[in-house]
């Protein structure tokens, strides 16, 4: 049976320490983090540590850390040549110290301090240094979602940029929308069916071809109208460069 | 039993024909086209007329035409003194020609020719030149759907305004994200359950809480990798007013 250490405490560590622990076919044999009293209510005891000098002989140590603080860690290992990953989208596979065998795990999702997350549904985007690791990975991987797949540096760092434009920057959208909503006395849930219907539909159709509205149809009433009503500098600007965005990639 | 006729063959005028016909409460004594053979496929032919002059005698009009044909086609209306009113979510009440008592039936979604689409679940924004009104306007909109809200036309501009930011401009970041995939060679599919995260989260969660990522961690060193990686001017500059937005927003 595949035996894993987690190192970190953090959203995506709590998560994963949640995920692991619940699965038959893996064993979580401990965790480490620098506070490990932040895992006490996830793990029993024995299983927690602080001391980096304790960690146990296991097949994948997942390093559940910030970006900045992957290479420290991994230097401060006391072991060699065993498969150590890290869980960034931006980060590269050799920030990680060279003296064990590389690799990354990074679950593609935004996870929120206090919901839930269902493991399962999550795309996990898996890298070695070396094919025999890869296969390793992919059973952990495969144990913990339906969708395991082999993304190399370039690609994960595409998908980490793709995933601040459909992720973030959608948020960002949808709080201008609540922005203007409050400004004018209007129920921000009223928005909250065109939301959801809007998410569901890149499911089935490209969004390329899934565009509506005043910029695909070059309407350009609707456009001023909408520029006069805003009466804001930044949201106009944004509403202004979004708009010719839309009709180029349209042209 | 409440009379409705509908004006238009549009993709609004379509699925509100489907709805209606289905609904015990309405009776749907007539659709009206300029093309009225686009229709055939939804109604008997004996409720389907090209001719404005024929018009039945109805509770309630409702124009499901384009912004631009709804002061036209108000004024060619044979009659004086009916309930008539339109679907637009940026035209004022008052673009429906004044022979008749006016009003607004908006609902508030986006809608696709091929696919079929829950009137239960979509938003109505209602809005009529008379009190009286309003309450007949009220029970079509409550047989129709669970969601009726009573908006003016300046709160009903705002929420047009609003819905093409959390509509269009979303689907627009959503299409922008693909383009990155497919350049690097990643299956968009891969961001699919982050997109529905996303949404699902603004249900139950303030956007303006929900956000997360580079921006409003202000990570400049995944801000600035992922600039030099974009290497496209356009998505350069979204990328950096939208990552402003979010600070400012923030601050």
């Amino acid at each position: 049976m595949l035996s894993v250490v987690i190192l970190g405490s953090g959203n995506v560590a709590q998560h994963l320490i949640k995920a692991l622990y619940a699965l038959p076919k893996v064993k979580l044999l401990q965790a480490w983090a620098r506070n490990p009293e932040r895992l006490n209510h996830l793990l029993p005891s024995e299983r927690i540590t602080g001391d980096i000098n304790n960690l146990e002989p296991a097949d994948i140590y997942i390093m559940c850390v910030s970006d900045g603080a992957i290479k420290d860690l991994s230097e401060t290992l006391p072991f060699n040549d065993r498969l150590v990953v890290h869980t960034s989208g931006s980060t590269s596979l050799d920030a990680t110290d060279a003296k064990n065998r590389r690799g990354v795990f990074y679950p593609l999702q935004t996870f929120s301090k206090d919901k839930d997350i269902d493991f399962s549904t999550i795309p996990l985007c898996l890298e070695t240094e070396y094919p025999d690791d890869y296969l390793i990975l992919e059973v952990l991987g495969g144990a913990l979602s339906q969708q395991v797949f082999k993304i190399d540096t370039p690609q994960r760092q595409a998908l980490h940029v793709a995933a601040v434009f459909s992720g973030n920057f959608v948020n960002h959208m949808y709080a201008l929308a609540e922005q203007i909503c409050r400004k004018h006395h209007v129920p921000f849930e009223v928005l909250l069916p065109l939301i959801q219907e809007v998410a569901g539909k890149v499911i089935y159709l490209s969004p390329a071809e899934a565009q509506t509205g005043p910029a695909i149809r070059h309407d350009e009433i609707t456009i001023q109208r909408h520029l006069a009503f805003l009466n804001n500098q930044s949201l106009q600007n944004i509403y202004t460069l979004l708009t010719k965005s839309i009709q180029r990639t349209n042209e």
